[in-house]
């Protein structure tokens, strides 16, 4: 029996499906996630690209929009477990380059913007009052990378009962074999899979 | 380039260590996610078989030790987005069988019990405070599924600053490629993979 | 100067209003905060007279009801540092009569329970994915007692951007001191005072 | 019966007491909370002045200390319910002479600063996960207002299971009623009330 077959058996992946009002989260699109050189690599070029494409019809529509960036304190002070196990992240500060927005998905005035310290953009952040105050019932999700800062954001968004979309085109990884196991999983556990175009399709009025 | 050689380049999955107080988390240790007609399946009768052997040390070494079940009201009023993508978690009431705790492996007097509905150990509880009332730094994970619960509760403790530790033979999945995949993620992000052979070693004192 | 020209000069006290969907909340109207004997007295049982008749209206207009009880283990597991404060919350355990609702405003089925140990009927519960999934944004709260659970819990839905509404005949205090400064510092900062009766006619449709 | 007769009857205002690590928090420090034309005023600068004198023991003593700031957005993106009952907030952002530290109190590097939306020190951020970090089990809590964030603060703190002592002398509020109001709540349901020369004295070793 195929790893599908076991969960079809079992009756997970259904669809959650989407409800009255979308939000898009952007996660850790900053240069130090794009460059190979530091957390960056694999397609996660490719999900830039899509989501700058993705980004004028939300903004069109008038979706809520929020960015996240990674953004550690210059004196070290908020380093933790999480560091110990990448220390690199520590490299992340206010001022670098590595945390600025990439200037295609840069963010426009209005839209939320967050630091977190932790994978989730709803850990140690205001992301789920902010959702709660726009009405959202639905969180279209892109970012990098898809193993890890978008996979944690996306628990948590299925947990505090959001219907959550990963944006299949709009996330990547620096690796492709994480990149494709973790959105099995999300698939089958937490979110519906998509595309932009299917989700912009979706949502035509 | 291997996916492990990017991690590696990229000085990820280097070693959180232990610290100076361990605690043990069982996750969903209950009948429903071991039962193949169920929610199990795969390799979790082993990580069961391991984990009892285990907790003959943890208890003899007066680790504080947690449980975790899921469970659902009876009326459904508490089912919400996850439910939608596994409707079988419905099932999962207070006096069904499959939220009962595996023999093997069921609580002892004083050891923490935890109710919950969404993936992580700590989503909607009290788990946090339990631990920083026991002055733990280091929480051992074992439990089921590895690719779910597991490693949302995982995430989470990372993200609260505890040095973490899956215990590769305690956790196990329906499905023997998730299992592996989200070890792999685990490893390069958030805890350290040891045996419980490997911890009990080195914790002895 | 009078506090209140105080608050006055710095534009504090402004409505937050109602939004365009409702729940209500009950904190704690169990038998050991209604009991003088053990944590009630006062002006609580006043609450739980007006609070039953608004209940009446609140499941006609089919309103999202929730209702918390304080529960510890019966072995004390998860005893901490608020009952070092209070030891006597440790006797409320899941079978003491002391932690069944009074009966004049017990749950009817479908209405979500939340088992609770701090003061918040947020902390350590899964109140705000139930609020979201309900797409609630003004939060109701009846209960007991004003200047512990009831204040804990409305400032956890005013940092969660619920629109926040203390139903000043409905909730009550074992000591009338601290539930009149509790209303005042709750009306400043953190939510509208208004009766129930005012309540049920600024939602008539 | 007078109320604290009441408290006292039902068993509440014991001490929880130090435990082995303390933290020192400041809660709102910051300009706009101790100019009486903004949100401050009232004994606000008494509190700024023990604090002041607090701080070269704490720092001898290599406590961790932690400071917190109000700091909205530039274009509102992040106002919301609190900012609804308080509009003078939203005035409060990154680079207003009112969100920065008042000069006697300022941090040093290696201490904490979090940025914050609402009233507690807990919520949004990470406090809670730099305790852990930093094994802290007793926190102390400095700052303003009694009333508001101090108090918001305080119950998080229990909440999260830790011993927690209100610094009577170093913290302050804009009206006398509330400050008191309040110390009389914190003392007999969360926190222990201490001067900072008493805790120096305690935690002496």
């Amino acid at each position: 029996m195929s790893d599908l077959d076991i969960y079809a058996k079992q009756g997970m992946g259904q669809k959650s499906g989407l409800g009255q009002k979308v939000a898009l989260v952007l996660v850790d699109f900053i240069n130090g996630f794009n460059d190979p050189a530091h957390f960056g690599g694999g397609n996660i070029q490719n999900a830039v690209d899509a989501t700058a494409k993705l980004l004028v019809t939300a903004r069109a529509r008038k979706w809520p929009i929020a960015h996240t960036r990674v953004v550690y304190a210059d004196d070290g002070s908020d380093a933790g477990a999480f560091t110990a196990k990448s220390p690199g992240l520590k490299t992340l500060t206010e001022n670098s380059p590595l945390t600025q927005f990439v200037d295609a998905v840069k963010p426009a005035p209005g839209e939320l913007i967050l630091r977190k310290r932790q994978a989730s953009a709803f850990f140690g952040t205001e992301f789920a009052g902010w959702l709660t105050w726009n009405k959202v019932d639905t969180l279209l999700v892109a970012g990098a990378t898809t193993s890890g800062c978008v996979r944690a954001t996306v628990v948590d968004s299925v947990s505090y009962n959001l219907r959550t979309v990963v944006l299949t085109d709009c996330v990547g990884d620096r690796a492709l074999g994480p990149h494709e196991a973790n959105l099995f999983d999300m698939g089958q556990k937490y979110a519906d899979l998509m595309t932009s175009d299917e989700v912009i399709a979706a949502t035509a009025k």
